[in-house]
């Protein structure tokens, strides 16, 4: 892929789109929690081939439209996102932050053994709430401890 | 400048930023008004370190902080504003056709030679507006027109 190519998709996030990690509950897994990460894109609906375009460069990720007028691109495969953070790392600017420990919460989550790993992982996802300034109610890494037998 | 951050920029813009037109009324102006070019990036101000890292990179333009907690970056010199859509024209996506025909009206103030001149000119802004899907009570050529003796 073309450098200019990725540099403007570095661009196009930083202006309008987001990264974020989510502890989503899930009754079948060891730590009954799963960390989802997820690089999002948005447009008003009439736009969005440029989300196609974005969709044909990654191959990967789904195009929701939605009522409101708005049109997202999101990617969620943990591989995919630590792929396109990786691509994208020289060239970010505003979110250079998240991308960086986007990128660590990644490494660990592929490399982790024990529910304390986990629990460890919980917090960093925590922090990158801080970055993006979230203040939705979500499962924070404190639900996930209550959870776990350490 | 390198080519990356070239198209870093008009990522940027595509995401988040605008151009636009603006016909403003002045006395002092043979046509009676003027047409104002903008190039316009936003950010909250408390990351508006990305709009003094544009400002270095182009040297010119103005950054306000606006009460709302939202920043915005403009550049409305013409030639300025000429340079600056030249340099991003082969990396826009999104605003292709605001960039095309952005040049294309400053291409014609340039070489304006009459009152009938002047109003193609406004007739284009009305083009542009139409494109950015503007819905502000502005001036259009309509208006000017009406002040000139043609």
């Amino acid at each position: 892929m073309d450098s200019t190519t990725i540099a403007y998709i570095a661009g196009f996030l930083d202006g309008d789109g987001s990264i974020f990690f989510q502890i989503v509950p899930r009754k079948d897994y060891k730590q009954k929690f799963q960390i989802r990460s997820s690089i999002a894109f948005y447009q008003k609906s009439e736009f969005d081939n440029i989300l196609e375009w974005l969709k044909s460069i990654f191959g990967v990720g789904y195009i929701r439209r939605r009522k409101t007028g708005m049109s997202d691109y999101t990617i969620v495969e943990s591989k995919e996102v630590y792929k396109i953070l990786t691509l994208l790392q020289p060239y970010v600017k505003l979110k250079k932050k998240q991308v960086e420990l986007g990128l660590n919460i990644l490494n660990k989550l592929e490399n982790k053994k024990s529910d304390k790993d986990f629990l460890e992982i919980c917090n960093l996802v925590d922090n990158f709430k801080e970055l993006n300034y979230s203040k939705k109610r979500t499962i924070t890494s404190e639900v996930v401890s209550k959870s776990l037998p350490l």
